[in-house]
């Protein structure tokens, strides 16, 4: 996993204190080296309010092309209204400047508290340092540097071997309040050395991101600050250009997003497991989507696996509501966790009077629970957490 | 407030222990003195997951009669399948004989822990000892039985003139999860001695229902026992027929069921305060009520409430993810308690740099959150509480 968004060929990072946060790193740079700029794709926040850096990224994005990324932690710069834009578009000049890049191919994230306007003098001071301080071993310290109230950071790489030789892909990410996604900023960014034409990695990042990133959050990205930014630099000499390539190549996008958003949900706040919410048997996978969010969502069902009370009535309960049809009767619940598997419910009736096994299951670091709604053949996985007074605690205090 | 249930002229009630429970009471029943049977109005929960009783009552609730509720705490006889249903009936044709009432005529609830069969023998038991208790000084004590993590009771009495006289409205209610809707059992039972037809009672009750029970839950009423069930017996001699007389008996169940709801919230699982939103400004009171409630349920606006951090941005948030047209920059916010209220947001900008007076208002026991989307004239009003690590010890422990 060395360098994350470094291992690709052609990228430089670097991650520096430049004074938003107390003592942490807290402004980051990525950029490629490459003669001509990267491809660029990217997937934002659905939410109605919008911070200054994704209305100003959507622009840069459409654009189709890029040669860095600036990222910020300690200050979201959302509900900032034009002086907030105003800072972002000046933060992309400071990289263009010392980088000698045009202004417009400079994109730009920022995440923590909201509604405070960037203190620029320390931020550009920062832009600078870190422009100074850029390497090819430089991804550890990017990583580390967009993180708000992480605990770790989040590096993963990904190769894989498209019909012109190997290509790296290379991610770092931040997450966080991953148990209440209604406001927690996910940030990740992808580098890679393949050579993809913007409109095709367009559409390997909006496949790649359904069942991994948008499948660990209730409504998608939703905080006024998510953003999933790639780079392909094309530095390996490699192209992604036939069908059979691009599907190896989201394939493996795939299985790097997926990674990082469960090392997201793992580091989650407050989170001492990953629940794997897996639903089958749905009509259509919409319909197994929708119950196994709601299932995910639900603050009795997490509580359950704080200390693995099994309380498989708050998981029929949730079945029951998520808004699908459903037939009570024919619903099975199991729990896994490595190799113990507990059978639960069998046609809509408990089958099991000892509970022990089934409480150890639902402790383990990643306990996976499987629900068979007997109906069809829809199937859909979402990632979680257990929700514990860790979680109360870090929000009661953390001003986002 | 005394007696509640037993308030009404002709209402007697009980509550005893049986044994559900380990030591506290655990079985209720109220009902009806009158010769004949009372006109009943019930709404019930919208999962699709129905408890036994439930599916029970909906038929006879159907029927627009009824002399008398039985309520068991510390089982909720949910995921019983056939046999929890024919245990249902049994418990109707108990307090039937024990009353001398036609079985048909009994109304039966239960809540408690998921999927476990009553134990019929300590029920029954139950029912002929509350059968022999019954008393017009037995409201309390029935209020009592039907708790489960409630700290207190719940007991509202609402008189009311119509025009031929006054006539009375008592209830009682249960409900303690209300920060997670998802699984908490609703009970509220009611009772008046205002004769009023089963029709306008079940349009009176829907109507109460909507900004009352509906405006203090997300879904609506969505565990698989939530239930409201009125009965009127008429034993006031004044009769609601006339529009205008049903209006004033609509508002004053309106002001009980408001009553009763809100002190819910304020007995929420590991509440400090009760937190109200109002929305105004909205296109429609339906895109006031989306935005209300989805403010109501984000837990990390429900945690910043547990300590008073003024954490605007979090509202923001939610806001926008709310899934209704807004304007960003018309949004307004202020937050109020009792004579203090601190502007937050203008213009979709803070507008405050000394945030302790909003962090006391946020700390009141009732705190009132205002938002104007300035768009419309929408308005709609949702209660919640703050979300406390206490909320987390008590579902982590508690098999529900």
């Amino acid at each position: 996993m060395s360098g994350g968004v470094t291992a690709p060929r052609g990228f430089v990072a670097a991650g520096v204190h430049c004074g938003l946060k107390e003592e942490k790193p807290d402004l980051a740079i990525v950029a490629s080296t490459t003669a001509a700029p990267a491809a660029v794709a990217g997937v934002f926040t659905r939410n109605r309010v919008q911070a200054a850096p994704v209305v100003y990224c959507r622009g840069v994005a459409a654009g189709g092309r890029a040669r860095a990324i600036v990222a910020n932690s300690g200050n979201a710069n959302a509900c900032t209204g034009d002086a907030g834009l105003a800072d972002t578009r000046a933060m992309a000049a400071r990289v263009a400047a010392a980088l000698d890049f045009d202004a417009g191919h400079v994109l730009v994230a920022s995440t923590g508290v909201i509604g405070v306007p960037l203190p620029m003098p320390t931020v550009l001071a920062g832009i600078d340092l870190a422009a100074a301080e850029l390497g090819s071993d430089g991804g550890e310290r990017a990583a580390d540097a967009i993180l708000t109230t992480d605990t770790r950071t989040k590096i993963e790489v990904e190769k894989v071997v498209l019909s012109g030789g190997q290509v790296t892909v290379g991610g770092i990410a931040k997450g966080a309040g991953m148990m209440a996604p209604d406001m927690a900023t996910t940030l990740a960014f992808v580098t890679t050395d393949a050579k993809v034409a913007p409109a095709a990695l367009d559409s390997a990042l909006r496949r790649a991101v359904e069942p991994t990133f948008n499948s660990v959050t209730v409504d998608g990205d939703t905080s006024t600050n998510d953003s999933i930014l790639v780079l392909a630099n094309g530095a390996a000499g490699v192209e992604a250009a036939s069908a059979r390539d691009l599907e190896r190549f989201t394939d493996a996008l795939e299985r790097l997003l997926g990674r990082l958003a469960v090392a997201l949900i793992a580091d989650g706040e407050g989170a001492n497991r990953v629940v794997e919410v897996r639903v089958g048997g749905a009509r259509t996978d919409a319909a197994a989507r929708q119950v196994a969010t709601t299932i995910a969502n639900s603050p009795l069902v997490k509580t359950a696996y704080r200390t693995g009370q099994p309380n498989w009535g708050r998981v029929m309960g949730a079945i029951g509501r998520a808004g699908v049809e459903i037939v009570e009767q024919r619903i099975a619940i199991a729990v896994s966790a490595a190799e113990e598997r507990v059978e639960v419910v069998h046609d809509g009736l408990g089958v099991t009077d000892d509970l022990a096994p089934l409480g150890r299951a639902m402790l383990a670091d990643h306990s996976v629970l499987h629900v068979d709604l007997g109906l069809g053949s829809g199937r859909w996985t979402v990632w979680t957490c257990d929700l514990s007074e860790g979680y109360v605690r870090i929000n009661a205090s953390y001003i986002s």
